[in-house]
């Protein structure tokens, strides 16, 4: 594996759209897919995100993605290297998901170690979910989807459902994967709470806001215990990066994309970036409505997704426990069915206590998850599209005082519809 | 590493009297300890406990202990096969308390992997604590030697002192202990709640006490989340089976030896197995008092070395944590300065809270390590050399009640207190 961007000796190299069609015309089965020959196919470098490079391929039969890992992060620059390795952690995690939630992440059509390098299937009509999200879609199949997706992922990867020697391999595994570990330890759970170079937030209107949150104590001790966690519960496998930017939508379709951020962490992690990302668009939406378009429909079905989105997680979960107890080749080492199997009122209780514990991480994580996006370096284009900096502060400001009211009563929280009741009140 | 038992590909073979003399002839500096030549050295197989081989070798000028490995569990014997890798584990363990707890550790004078062999220091004339406590010895600076070791060696470990990067990398590396780990998964956490053959206890004077511990749902719901916790929780690297029979004492020098159950775990695991043998030599007393020798006071000092344990380890390991917040060199990426330093309010509150968790699991994981030792496979001798059954269960029974409410109600505990004077009640 490739720890750092050295081009000369590894024999990586980035691909351009030239490079990139001659390495394609060498994999038979990628080539067949495109269809006709290299002179038929378009090829076009279309990353928006923070890091990498993506090209769209399409030839007359069919099309491609391509993600390649720079040796840097692509926001900021050759300053700020980061290891190519994180190609095989994607590549990793992507082929558990495949196993795991098949149907709901893009097949891997090739890997190349070296070049860091991924083929996937085109993923198309479909949209990244927070564009259709900020011009008020709705996706109905959305909520089912990504609860089957989160319940099989991570029970799946969980003491659950793996004997404790092959959860440690994994975990060894993964550990490797620390430099993405690293953006999230400083980006989420430190900077917004500190000066820090990389903060921006809408200013001078939420100056006030930023100082209140670097000021407040038990603020910073709740975001501190959230990044203990972070660095050293090892529940399950995690996607790292649930935002509503790694999920890719049509009406019927759901595929959630980029697990590079893939590491063994706390399942709430997980849980809570989505409902973090699904409140930030609640909370968007007064920045983009219109007097013809109140957003005030929109704005209710995306709370009543926050509520689907735990209690269909929750659900699933539970019946895939349920199921490992009377099956042992789908059980893994904790909770196991000689204490359970035989006593449903301990079963029951235990998994009471599992939900309770998972929903106050899940509250924490989500709010951690809402103000980085505020105060921090990376912003979201639910709320950066709104133009006029008041609205938009205004948005902004609702959003913060919730995640903060969520950060230091995780514990206390006893529901989703806690939530989102709070959402709508605030 | 060897991950098998087998000898002929290896080149591992279990050592005898008579070869471990020519193997010690050929390290000169263990030969130049021992003084004169192998002719004039006595050399004694001791390994009195569950696993492995110990060698004592004494020459005219000193002496050395010499440890290794057996491809099976020496309790058992062959058909309990188990790696000769937990020698590894060991050596990186030992290595690490020697750097982090100086003076509080043997230290190693040559290692063979492949043979699975360490040879150290003779301890003498130190015996093992729990033998001692036997007799009803105090040991002093027992206290104040056992509470820096933890506090070193855990703070040391943990995120408060490690960056992540470093962490992953050795919590990867004792990942590969998992066989050593799903002893005490299974032998700890599970067994002693069900029908397993490898259990035992006073029969049949406790016969309904292990009904009732079987059949108790929030018990084993309770050990079951402490399962899961030392399955997925990298807090810090253990010792893994830190009682009183891993601790040579003398009056004046303490040293914790047989780290081969290390790995990256629960710190509460390590204080309450402490705190836990700490107790059982507190019941076990009764069993062993005459009527010139009614063990009282002694009973009333080991109280207050439960309490010494926790208030001492604490005031230390807190002591770290004030000085990492003004050295960066001593700081890991958790609690980071930058949010703390400048705010003693929010530091207090941090401590107080991280304190208070730990407390909590400090107190379920000793209830655990009581219980299995009263109905499990390994039990103790403090309990164990009591003759009259019903004396030794009538201090069993004490035991196992307290364990069973230190577990149900350690989240409500608020102090080590609670625990000696419930102790003194039972």
């Amino acid at each position: 594996m490739t720890e750092n961007g050295k081009t000369s000796d590894s024999g990586y190299r980035p691909q351009n759209e030239s490079s990139l069609r001659a390495y394609l015309a060498g994999l038979a089965p990628v080539a067949a897919l495109l269809g006709g020959g290299p002179a038929d196919w378009t090829v076009e470098e279309v990353g928006d995100g923070n890091l990498n490079l993506v090209f769209i391929v399409r030839g007359p039969a069919g099309g491609v993605a391509v993600k390649q890992a720079l040796p840097y992060v692509r926001l900021v620059g050759e300053s700020w290297p980061l290891p190519l390795s994180r190609a095989h952690f994607e590549h990793l995690a992507l082929s558990a998901h495949n196993r795991l939630a098949p149907g709901l992440v893009p097949r891997v059509l090739h890997y190349n170690e070296t070049m860091a390098l991924i083929v996937m299937e085109l993923l198309q009509p479909h949209i990244i979910m927070r564009r259709g999200m900020i011009t008020a879609t709705r996706y109905p199949a959305f909520a089912e989807h990504i609860t089957t997706f989160m319940a099989q992922t991570l029970f799946g990867t969980s003491d659950l459902a793996l004997p404790a020697d092959k959860k440690k391999a994994e975990i060894a595994t993964f550990c490797g994967n620390h430099a993405l570990c690293k953006i999230t330890e400083d980006l989420i759970f430190t900077e917004p709470y500190m000066i820090a170079e990389n903060n921006r937030w809408t200013s001078p209107q939420l100056d006030d806001a930023a100082k209140a949150i670097r000021e407040d104590g038990p603020l910073k001790v709740a975001v501190s215990e959230l990044k203990v966690k972070f660095l050293s519960e090892a529940q399950a496998l995690l996607h790292g990066d649930l935002h509503t930017g790694s999920i890719m939508v049509t009406e019927s379709e759901t595929k959630v994309i980029d697990p590079e951020f893939a590491f063994y962490g706390p399942m709430g992690f997980d849980v809570g970036a989505l409902i973090a990302n699904l409140l930030l668009s609640y909370f968007s939406q007064d920045g983009h409505a219109t007097r013809n378009d109140t957003r005030e429909d929109y704005k209710a079905w995306v709370l009543t997704q926050v509520e689907a989105c735990w209690t269909g997680f929750v659900q699933k979960f539970l019946a895939l426990w349920d199921g490992a107890l009377w099956d042992e080749a789908r059980a893994g080492d904790a909770y196991p069915a000689a204490l359970f199997a035989n006593d449903p009122d301990a079963h029951r209780l235990a998994q009471e206590r599992y939900i309770r514990a998972l929903l106050a991480d899940t509250i924490g994580f989500a709010a951690a998850k809402m103000i980085r996006r505020i105060l921090g370096l990376a912003h979201n284009i639910d709320l950066e599209w709104i133009e006029d900096p008041h609205r938009r502060a205004a948005c902004e400001r609702r959003a913060l005082r919730l995640a903060r009211q969520m950060m230091v009563e995780r514990h206390a929280i006893a529901s989703i519809g806690d939530i989102t009741g709070a959402a709508a009140k605030t």
